[in-house]
């Protein structure tokens, strides 16, 4: 008798007739109860600090969808909130943040986050877990340091992450010592989601694909190893998977060094050329373009083919390439479950 | 006694000493003297075609820097204006064109371009080829059909190409017979270019990056490889420089099948593992971040000095990895010839 959930199973290498399937961003505003939900609270980060409206959040695709996990509903923008930088969302505009325009600016932050603002968060965790069914898994994340950092350098959402690839460039050191306070800080708040219940996390690292190969090994490869080391070597139930958007040929790095239980494909990648490079060495998570989701129809249907085809026989959790779009018809995502489902038979 | 240019040299498989260098977007505004010729043109499809003012622009960084290659200065959006679409470039916004909405806005387009509309393209290549110094070498360019058909069905520039990859999934059909006649149209346009005189032609694929592989298949290989194909079989003294930026883990096949003399690499791509990945078949081009020539200082040094280590004994035509940024300090630019050219030593 094996009652293990679906997505744990394939996280510890196993093969299944048909893949696990959530979505990331299931959690969010293609959903009218989301919509309805969300427009409760005043602020974005107002939000995701309520356990109750997040707790709702994180449970409204599980409920209409009966993905196999349920994705925690935060922001990776909490992280530099409880290291004391100024967060804020506009509506339709993003993330706001007090820019780190010079070095000196890092003297703003804390050493390390303040976790008694992160409080809501854990209780949201809590909450989750003993509403989730049975054979659901639960996921709890965090964004990568680059990306994070990326954010808190530009003080918004940049198309080519400029503002932190230039600050790189020319305070190194300086932003070494951020990217060693948000691993850190990335540490401790994954242990503490573990502590309080998920039993996977997963690393958002968005912006990884901009970099060039020194700065891919320093802002990217190794803060995302010291990551999965510790959380693998302190928490060793937990799995980990590592989703660094862009990273092409690394794949196979990352696959052979960092540890991780599983690797998110983005759109972009081609899981055939993955799963040959990283035959059985770990799971593979992704990749159906979202506006193939959003298109629907038979773009849909050979593109989800597509993947199932390529990584059958692998590891293999179904996801989307990159966040669900918030314009996506319900009826498409119905028809993706449906597709999935119906795959092994 | 071997007179050839040592650009063309290595496209023809030669390693150099040191490599052969210019940059792309080197005719532009991070030019003082690119700046007060372009303010003498009401509008930037007027200046593109203005033969006068079109091969200053191109000549311009010649004389400054003495790159091994000048690029003619135009635009890759001059052919959907050749096509028939409403083509204008409004100041500080990026390009602006008649949107492609429905499959029947493509009705709107000519079958081939109008080419005495570019009769001034052709006319600037004349006038430049017989100032150029002798051991400089002479690039004409189109942007690929994926590129430009984003272009025309957003109506601008867009981060994610979003609108051509929906149009793409919901009207492969229309979508198809778009790349069709941009494939002839590049065709004709390069053929007609080489003509008029550039010795190697850079076919600029920007936006490869953001497809999944089916689509990369479709959009970006089968175009390229037609265009390429002809225009080796009708011109083959003409070298051929295919940049589908973003490639990634796709380079490999593009270098054993696309037919080009030289692969450009992004600033994302790793030179170590394309150097490895093609050995000898191919020669590469790039791939430094522009980002780290605007930054200067140790990090341009390192970077630099990083593409050179990793090209070092294969044919290698030193570039950025995509086109210089208009904030670039001149004496940054001046840098990296020095290094360039004393690298061999």
């Amino acid at each position: 008798m094996n009652n293990e959930k679906p997505l744990l199973s394939v996280l510890r290498g196993k093969t299944t007739a048909n893949p696990p399937l959530w979505l990331m961003r299931q959690a969010g505003r293609y959903l009218p109860e989301y919509r309805e939900l969300r427009a409760k609270s005043a602020s974005f980060l107002d939000f995701c600090y309520s356990p109750a409206a997040a707790a709702e959040a994180t449970l409204q695709p599980i409920r209409r969808f009966g993905f196999d996990a349920a994705i925690l509903f935060s922001d990776i923008l909490v992280i530099p909130d409880a290291l004391g930088q100024k967060v804020s969302f506009e509506s339709g505009a993003g993330p706001r943040l007090e820019p780190i325009e010079a070095p000196e600016n890092l003297s703003r932050l804390r050493d390390v986050p303040d976790y008694s603002r992160l409080a809501p968060v854990f209780e949201t965790v809590d909450r989750v877990k003993s509403a989730l069914p049975t054979q659901t898994a639960f996921i709890g994340f965090c964004g990568a340091p680059w990306t994070v950092a990326s954010y808190m350098i530009a003080g918004q959402g940049t198309s080519d992450q400029a503002p932190a690839r230039l600050f790189a460039y020319r305070h190194p050191e300086a932003f070494d010592i951020l990217i060693e306070k948000l691993t850190e800080a990335s540490i401790g708040y994954l242990l503490r989601q573990i502590d309080a219940g998920v039993e996977v996390v997963q690393i958002f690292d968005s912006w990884a694909g901009v970099l060039p190969p020194r700065e891919f090994e320093n802002w990217v490869f190794s803060p995302l190893r010291k990551i999965v080391s510790r959380i693998k070597t302190e928490r060793p139930n937990a799995a980990v998977i590592a989703f660094a958007r862009g990273a092409g040929t690394h794949l196979c790095r990352l696959v052979a060094e960092l540890g991780a239980d599983a690797y998110g494909l983005d759109t972009a990648a081609d899981p055939v050329w993955a799963a040959q490079e990283t035959a059985g060495r770990a799971a593979l998570q992704g990749n159906l373009d979202p506006l193939a989701l959003l298109a629907g129809g038979a773009a849909l249907d050979q593109e989800v083919e597509a993947i199932l085809d390529a990584l059958k026989g692998h590891p293999h959790i179904f996801n989307l390439g990159h966040g669900i779009l918030p314009q996506t018809p319900i009826a498409h995502v119905e028809r993706l479950v449906d597709l999935i489902r119906k795959s092994g038979a």
